[in-house]
């Protein structure tokens, strides 16, 4: 039987090879000044798309106001800055042009500049951003964290060392613009972390407790694409049918985050990430999801089997519970041909470190909707697990 | 290679068993003050579950006008009519309850109240309401016709004696309430051919010149959940799985209708019930299938054979365009299980009256995003075909 669920991905899509060109034409409706929010990469590597941008807003009489102080992991205090630009400038909506920091750091912008306080007073369990956010574009240029299509806004402050996330349907982009062209100069290692980071996405929001008939066909749809067209952007960052595929594995992803979301390695992963800002998100969930599969397999292996023969359909020959087990490997033999096997070693991570990591680690609810639901001795013993010995 | 495409689908989907009761609690960011029109099958057959339904609204503080005079293909008159009332009683907000009938009714009525002119005035050919349009609740006590997530709003003038559609996104319904245990009572006839709708929504979808990825991954779905279970709804009216199944299959439907549509089955089928009253919109479909079929296979192979195969995966073994030509037998058979296999006889249609048919059939866009594009005298074989000899 169908459970009960909710769906609400209010986004319009716009995807496809160029569409870039037409930000303008999608813009106009939401008024005459914009805040551009870019990620200095962007200027640096699509110099010319970017210009392209910023003409079709000019040739749609659109005033633009660009703040490009945008940081890997976006601060609260990049986020200020921003805006009192927006206040400032009294721009009337927001346009974000890079990977998810640029995207989030609009998305906080959006809300820090219409509302009282800071950006950090709106954290997913404080207050909510009202209506009055101002609108969001977004125009991913790498394919990884979904969030033209999410309604989340991770940000970190640096004073309270601690990384958290804005989350409300209030910040989901109105409009994201998804051309693939623009992902085509992301290098391999950065293709690999943040096509990972889709697969997870679409594999935690399919495994959690909340799954749902809507997410799980979007779910699987995605990370079938990852599986045969993750590894062709990897070996060769100019195939744009590779980058294409991603590009949409991407957006399905960020609805999958919109309706259901992530469970235990995003937990993980995202303490390791505050405290070890050198490891980027993408590796830092590779490097647990080994003994986080091992944790969960025996909770959900219906789920586990489905993915499993998808990586490997000679897995429809066994039973679930085999092709369940089987998952590890598959995953394991993904991650290392795309350059993303880890252990903790790697990042310099010690065993002392990991009581700071769980510390930080069990304060997410991410933990709380995984098929087996860990205590601190459960979050440790996964850390454990991720060192080499 | 992903072709371009937009996507756009902001309602509120609120699913599931018993969830009528929460229409207040979605129902109160909308106002104080509602016009609930109402199919009046649904106060005789459904009046405990539409009881409970006001009193949610009321138990919000929401102060209920109820307009009842619903019929089937709504009229220009009855919307005048709710419109009327709707600005006389300074409503906030509309909700349809019903079936296509019901929240096609509001939706009209949502244009009509807030803009010059009649409902007329709006279809998708003339102007396009705008977002002064009065928000729209839809919760759909069919299985058919996915109004609840699409754009359009059917509609019939009965002076020009012309049946036609709004179409925008401003009457897409801000929230719709999908709660299964409100079909239990269609009955099978209704059934079979709303859940056909459902069927011939997905599949016209998907071999639509329009088709992409997002509508074709929403699209599959729905028609392998109709394959599996519209039989069962229809052989066991009170199967709740069955009726939950297919009010799921019929809320996707009506997203691929928002962002793809229907082809020439529905610029036939409309003729037909706009010329011939008694022919319900899902029989009016069902008759013309067998010809369509034959006359489009050609040119969508592939997509027949996709899905030929869901219906019988016995075609795997078979090639592409064998598969594809086998779909008509398949569908013909499908029909034939639930009692909706027709030929222009069985509702007194003459040969004569074809010519009039054409007339009217060949002034819908939907032929035109057929992959075999029709012209008169190919609309006028389809008809001659459909009869018995």
């Amino acid at each position: 039987m169908i459970k009960k669920f909710n769906y609400y991905q209010p986004t319009r899509i716009i995807f496809g090879v160029g569409r870039r060109k037409e930000l303008g034409i999608w813009a106009k409706r939401f008024g005459k000044k914009v805040l551009v929010v870019v990620d200095p990469n962007v200027k640096k590597f699509l110099s010319q798309q970017y210009q392209e941008m910023l003409d079709t807003l000019k040739s749609e009489g659109i005033e633009t106001v660009v703040f490009d102080h945008v940081i890997p992991n976006p601060t609260l205090d990049s986020i200020q800055e921003g805006a009192e630009i927006a206040k400032r400038e009294k721009v009337e909506f927001v346009i974000g042009i890079g990977g998810g920091s640029a995207i989030d750091t609009a998305k906080a912008i959006a809300v820090a500049a219409t509302h009282e306080g800071t950006a950090w007073d709106y954290l997913y369990f404080k207050k909510e951003p009202t209506e009055k956010t101002l609108p969001i574009i977004g125009v991913p240029t790498t394919a990884g964290t979904g969030t033209q299509t999410s309604r989340v806004s991770v940000l970190t402050n640096t004073e309270e060392k601690c990384k958290s996330a804005i989350a409300s349907d209030n910040i989901i982009c109105k409009v994201a613009i998804v051309d693939p062209e623009l992902t085509l100069t992301v290098p391999p290692a950065v293709t690999a972390s943040t096509g990972f980071d889709v697969f997870t996405h679409c594999f935690e929001s399919y495994i959690n407790v909340n799954n749902q008939p809507y997410v799980d066909v979007l779910a699987l749809e995605a990370i079938k694409v990852v599986i045969e067209y993750l590894k062709k952007a990897y070996d060769n960052p100019k195939d744009l049918e590779a980058r294409t595929k991603m590009a949409w594995a991407d957006t399905l992803a960020g609805c999958c985050l919109a309706n259901v979301g992530t469970t235990i390695p995003h937990a993980l992963g995202q303490a390791i990430g505050g405290h070890f800002p050198h490891v980027s998100h993408g590796q830092s969930l590779a490097v647990v999801y080994p003994a986080f599969l091992d944790y969960t397999v025996e909770w959900a292996i219906e789920r586990f089997a489905k993915v499993a023969r998808m990586f490997n359909p000679e897995l429809e020959k066994v039973s679930d519970k085999e092709a369940a087990y089987a998952l590890k490997q598959e995953i394991v033999s993904f991650l290392k041909s795309i350059n993303l096997y880890y252990t903790m070693e790697d990042f310099g991570i010690k065993k002392e470190d990991v009581k700071d990591l769980v510390r930080h680690a069990i304060e997410f609810p991410d933990n709380r909707v995984n098929p087996r639901v860990p205590d601190e001795k459960d979050l440790e013993e996964l850390y454990l697990k991720s060192f080499r010995d």
